[in-house]
């Protein structure tokens, strides 16, 4: 523990991405704001410690404040994204909240993409005599705010596609049989990526197969439920022509928005999508509306879990997603992080270009 | 280095393991000799390396003897199986060599299932004085022989099966462009395999299609290049009922045997397969020998290169293996190991049943 009270680029790190496991907390369910963590640090004790609150309110700054109470002065604060500079109706500015609580030094991971911040948080606070360090973390700090970030970026969720196969790619025999392909740990797993999305999305076609509850099934967890959404089926695989050329513009064909009696609600165009209340959406199914997010190129992060079986002739994992040439599918993906769960194994892929 | 030097189990277990690895040299073109490592040890100095030559003699206790000349004596023979109890007309017995030789100690990995050795040259050694220590790194042993082993076993090849595909189990595109799926480094790890193989086997499709030149193009091991072998196409996932209802009588239905005025082979049976001049098959292709080969339950190893991308709709890397339940699918492979190479993974899988 002793090393951990120096002052050193180290113990930046270290503690910043404390910050970002904290930040894991709020993860899929503080859409619009960010999922932000904080931890208020004073002679290498932890005196504060916030995330971002469910629906946004408490900021993470704000809780940890009130943890530390008196002991925030003079101490480090850590936080996973720029403290906000504008006021809301429905709390104060974190920049302000800091200043006041007159800590010796702000250790922040990224810089605050939202116009009304995007560097006035480090501003006002480096005028008020606090030393800001930048930049430490970055890399975690940004995956675990991917949500934020791509709706920043792109106005729509971050996107993560669940793929459960067999070796050879296939998710269920030629009768339709496909349970289980991968075992408990694997479903368990799958579970906790529910936990951690804010919305989740079947097809059509899944939906009425197989009724799936896509709830989280974890002690513990019960109450982290995503909301449900269904992809027409009509629309898996399409294409539209972009108006104005650009990646961007590429959209998914729906159908006309239907709606149930049920807590289900449906997906009916793009414009649909980026409007998810969702930082994080998750795709789970089927074939179809996998196939569809990939040919729209609206997949950031692929989930792959894998059993060790092989099923040859059977349902393949995806269906057309438009490739024209083997050129074309190379330099998308990279792998981030892979693991055994159970005899299963999971590779996760994030989206390159 | 001084620890190498004592007589403990973990020095025997190390030198073992030396003496595999000198083993993996004679792999591919032994048969249908077992592919054997031996080093002889003296003081805690290596006097004698050997490992069965091309054809399958000298045999690897013959090559290390001679480099050891008169300090075999007194000193430690590592070697991978059991030395051969039988004389033949292509050399004499090496437990008769090593008995001539008065080395203290044999430590040895496997037991010769050979019944014309099979505990024999053991037992000669013993009574002539030579403490023998048996079982050391049994393991990696008989992951290096397993074509001899299997051969003995089961009266047929070790068989590994290559597939290189996409995440999503596609070996091409609808067009049937497959070049390249996996990149360079993935590609001459399997040049690699096919170099550790006695004979490579091709399905008709693909001979016809590719006309693959299926050699070893790696510097210094052009002419590691394994028989070539062409499974007629007709027989594809054809299954007969065994006579005796046993998994070791399912057999690969053929088209009668077809000669071509070069170098390939056709194998028209399943007692083709079993008389192949190999220890070590490997199967490289279509997806319809792939299948096959699954469906007849002749697969022993999986030698799976996976590159980061998706095709979506395309070829898939297996077809019909007549899998009737997903029950049926689990518990037949084992991942044994896994590495990186370039962005491409490859994974292998070995048979549990």
């Amino acid at each position: 523990m002793s090393a951990a009270r120096g002052p050193g680029t180290g113990d930046d790190a270290r503690w910043t991405a404390a910050a970002v496991a904290l930040s894991e907390r709020g993860r899929g369910r503080t859409t619009p704001n960010p999922n932000v963590g904080c931890l208020i640090v004073k002679d290498g004790r932890v005196v504060g410690r916030g995330w971002t609150q469910p629906g946004g309110r408490p900021h993470a700054e704000a809780m940890a404040l009130e943890q530390a109470g008196a002991a925030a002065e003079g101490a480090t604060v850590y936080v996973t994204l720029e403290p906000c500079a504008h006021e809301s109706p429905r709390g104060p500015a974190c920049a302000d909240l800091l200043i006041r609580a007159r800590p010796a030094r702000i250790v922040a991971a990224l810089t605050d993409p939202d116009p009304r911040t995007a560097g006035k948080g480090f501003a006002r606070l480096r005028e008020a005599g606090i030393a800001v360090t930048e930049g430490v973390s970055a890399d975690l700090a940004r995956r675990a705010m991917a949500g934020f970030l791509t709706r920043q970026a792109l106005g729509r969720p971050h996107v993560t596609l669940k793929l459960a196969t067999s070796l050879d790619g296939r998710i269920a025999l030629p009768s339709g049989e496909s349970r289980w392909i991968t075992g408990a740990e694997a479903r368990a797993h799958g579970h906790l990526e529910r936990a951690r999305a804010d919305a989740i999305l079947v097809g059509r076609g899944t939906f009425e197969a197989d009724a799936p509850r896509l709830d989280v099934r974890l002690a513990g967890l019960e109450d982290r439920s995503p909301a449900r959404f269904v992809l027409s089926r009509r629309s898996c695989g399409g294409r539209s022509p972009s108006s104005d050329g650009s990646a961007s513009g590429t959209s998914l064909e729906m159908d006309p928005c239907l709606r149930r009696g049920d807590d289900w609600g449906w997906l009916d165009s793009h414009q649909a999508i980026s409007s998810l209340p969702a930082n994080h959406l998750l795709i789970e199914g089927g074939a179809g509306a996998a196939s569809a997010f990939l040919a729209a190129d609206l997949v950031d992060r692929l989930l792959l879990y894998r059993a060790p079986i092989l099923i040859g002739d059977g349902r393949a994992c995806i269906g057309d997603i438009g490739l024209g040439s083997l050129a074309d599918a190379h330099g998308c993906w990279a792998l981030t992080d892979a693991r055994s769960l159970g005899t299963d194994r999971l590779e996760i892929y994030e989206r390159k270009r």
